[in-house]
């Protein structure tokens, strides 16, 4: 029998997120030992409140932890414009299961899954980095314990929340910086390749026959952007799970990546040394291009597993 | 009969400035009335001398006028490693027309020349923007009195020189600050249509038979970056001359551009704000796309009438 | 009997931190509870273990936790160069007091004294401000149960470590802006008055009849920038320590404190708006000046009340 | 007898400019060749017609050159809140000597001159550096023609118009630096010296009887920021001609100085390397003390020679 990987979610839910974490939870390749949460799409009570409603839906026991409420510096910038003012619009969850939350916070949580277990962890965050941040700060021993990190956030060339910064990336550049200097292995889904990770109409129109998680997704995506219902879903987060379940549909490359901390403009852009300019040493790889159509097939795929 | 449209060109020849100056010289369309020089590719005793040895060899009567030797602040990182030791080596070109020299800088003699002219004139920089941020700020009257600013630099998405950074604008960031400022109308033939604008292997053995400038170009082409000779050849500096010659080899957006001044990774980068994500009404028209077969064209064709 | 004042000493011994540390030790008016530990003058080894030298030499049982071994961001530049290789160099402490060392870190232990105390602790941080940054991040409860926090740090005017950036605050910018935006009340001893907080060569001979720890500060000064010697020792940190024991010595302005991240050349630099060009509210309490004669004289019987 | 020394000052009339222009047209060692005038204090128009009105005041003929709208990046933003609208309010200057203002512009007019000068000139600076910086980015062969730059502008410690910028460094910061990185002498007179030059209320009664300069002097510190005529009225920019006419005042410091031009916060701070921290050579004479008192005979003994 196939041994699970052992995965802590680092996530912000938000509808993407949703998605990302049902895929995670039923993919059976993937032991989610740990939800986290974190400030970003929409505030930290919200999003903790998002996992707990998304856990009693799809009535999976994973143990949450809330985390950080805002960036390390600055206040939260949201995209509660984007993912509405509950962060998950548009489907009626049940109850949150308040009993899956920890007293620990998300960082201490994290410390202890990752020194319990017997096997390197892999960190999946999908919102912005301040917890991970955080946990490499305050407990630098857990690095040795982590397999890799897993992202989804910055961008190859441009951006989504300014011109040239991606949401995740943008919103706590310094916890970024934070990361990819931290020498652990990390993998990087970018919104290039998240911006080719589309549902198209026609996918959307399957989802109601494809189970429950099909049923919420097309309920989420209906309310979800309504314009981009038409010229396909970008479904940013789940790239960083189908990196973990099937890596082949990603074009990769090693290369360094550094964060933009002093920009007037382009704070937070994270800068993608793909030509070697800047004569540093890999710290990262990068997924630089996704098979859609290959894509497209795993997503519906792996939501109709989602039972 | 057809008017011909005036223009200057200011340029750091250079290889692909060379061809570009061909075209425009030979193109029966457009009114050269002046060739500037400013420090880029290489410094600006051989951009001058390159200049002169062009208009020697194409047989043109065009005054050089000389300009910056330096970027507005901080000393010239040069492109000498790419263009070679003279920036144009690989053909052996006639003696320079050193009469053809003007004792007026490059600035005074472009002010004078708009000034003087009936009708406003489009000023085509094709190398760093120095030379034109001082017309603008030691003259502003000319303002007025240029009709448009068509110009090669800049980039939708990643760098040339830095990760994220063009080669014209990251030589001279605060002069790019300056034009883009400006409020003349200005067209950024981009790096990124640059990018497709190229010269095909099939392509260069045409140029032998192409005349004179095409048997330059194939030996210039033979010398410079061996290897790009089997990818493709990117004809940047052509870009700015095709879109005066043939504007719809390109698709335009109408938006705004700035430079980042501060970024510790990002200095010279061009934030073009494609989503108005800075509320900012629009500067300049940005070339995003360009017809790669139909420039190749355009490109054979225009080189075989520099006879 | 006077109420002691709970203090947690956050520190990177070093021998002004030494002093520092001894005069509140035996001030007899402030409770230490905790003396935490912060990579800065040298390495957080070398710190902690300083710290438990100091103790053990002190004769006194005060819990140590070992915190940050860098920055936030980027790796610790330390002062090794001042400070001496072991950062304590020129007097012979007995052992290492290892059985007071903490098993959690500094962030944890903080939280955890902070939480237990019946009265609000003020946090008293004379070294980088790393440790602090990452308790407001991990634990923004903590900050209704501080008192204040009374720095030594930042400058109103020039720096030590850069040309404008003081060497604690420079050694962790980001560290020190978030903890300028905590909203907790700050006092900031600053450089300027730590420059006017000196020991002259009159008082350094008094120091041997004061005691063990004037015998300690006489060994350590002897050796300690052998030249500053005969021009004034400057009393940094213990200025931290005076501000609380003897607040009068001080001219104090209530004004906004922001900190520089992002210049290239004054990265570090504690921005004092003390005539409200920013237009921000006030947010620390900043030393502007002291009355030195006074200080020497506290100092002085200070030192020899350490017994 | 006594060979005058050639300068040419360069203005943004204003108060205090009014002063320093009077002394250097009236000193008798000092040959004004020329006035010109950038926008700073006030707009580059009020500036111009503030100097041709003192010439006519004062009954010299001294030809002007209008420079600089604006800095060299953005828009300008003046100092008319403490200048009053013209710029020079509270005394009734005869009308301006039109005839006096140059068709050439200040850099024009200045190279001009500099060129035609039998020996070096000295260049005056009292306002913001846009014109110097642009004569020596169009025309650097000027630079061995000029005997020394002596400025009044930047700061060692604290600003004037941010909290860490003085205002005619931080009204063009780019300008400065280009100056700074120029090679050409250079002699700062700084907002710390110019904070000391004080004229204070019993001086000021006595400026009456100090013939036509010191009348109208006293009208214009009477309206000028009213309260400061209790406290001393500070003479920045008389500085620079004290620097020409009485260098002993000063106590200068050969040192090297940068400008800040990516901070956030700290954009324009002059960066005066004391320490040598940044280990480059000089490229300055910094004056870092004034003899206060000296200061104030020399200035009425000045003002009185203004007859």
């Amino acid at each position: 029998m196939l041994k699970k990987r052992p995965i802590i979610i680092d996530t912000d839910p938000g509808i993407d997120d949703a998605l990302a974490i049902a895929i995670a939870l039923f993919s059976g390749e993937l032991d989610v030992r740990l939800i986290t949460t974190v400030a970003g799409n929409v505030s930290i009570e919200k999003v903790t409140r998002n996992a707990l409603r998304l856990l009693s839906f799809f009535g999976k026991e994973v143990p949450v932890a809330m985390g950080a409420r805002k960036p390390l510096i600055g206040p939260l910038v949201d995209a509660s414009d984007i993912h509405g003012a509950s962060g998950m619009e548009g489907f009626d969850f049940p109850e949150p299961r308040e009993d899956l939350l920890l007293q620990e916070n998300a960082v201490n949580a994290m410390r202890r899954v990752i020194m319990a277990s017997e096997e390197p962890i892999t960190l999946v965050p999908i919102g912005p980095l301040t917890n991970i941040a955080l946990l490499l700060s305050m407990y630098p021993e857990v690095s040795e314990h982590i397999r890799e990190i897993v992202m989804m956030g910055g961008s190859v060339t441009r951006g989504n929340k300014g011109v040239m910064s991606e949401f995740n990336i943008a919103t706590d550049p310094e916890a970024a910086k934070i990361v990819f200097d931290s020498g652990i292995p990390i993998v990087v889904a970018t919104l290039d390749v998240g911006l080719k990770a589309l549902v198209m109409p026609e996918d959307t129109q399957k989802l109601p026959d494809l189970g429950q998680v099909g049923q919420m997704a097309h309920c989420l995506f209906r309310k979800y952007r309504g314009g981009s219902f038409n010229t396909g879903l970008k479904m940013y987060d789940s790239c960083a799970i189908a990196y973990l379940l099937a890596p082949t549909l990603f074009e990769t490359v090693d290369t360094f990546v550094d964060v933009e901390l002093a920009g007037s403009l382009t704070k937070g852009c994270t800068v993608v040394d793909l030509k070697n300019y800047m004569k540093q040493p890999a710290n990262a790889k990068v997924c630089v291009d996704i098979d859609g159509e290959a894509f497209r097939r795993w997503f519906l795929e792996s939501v109709g597993k989602c039972i």
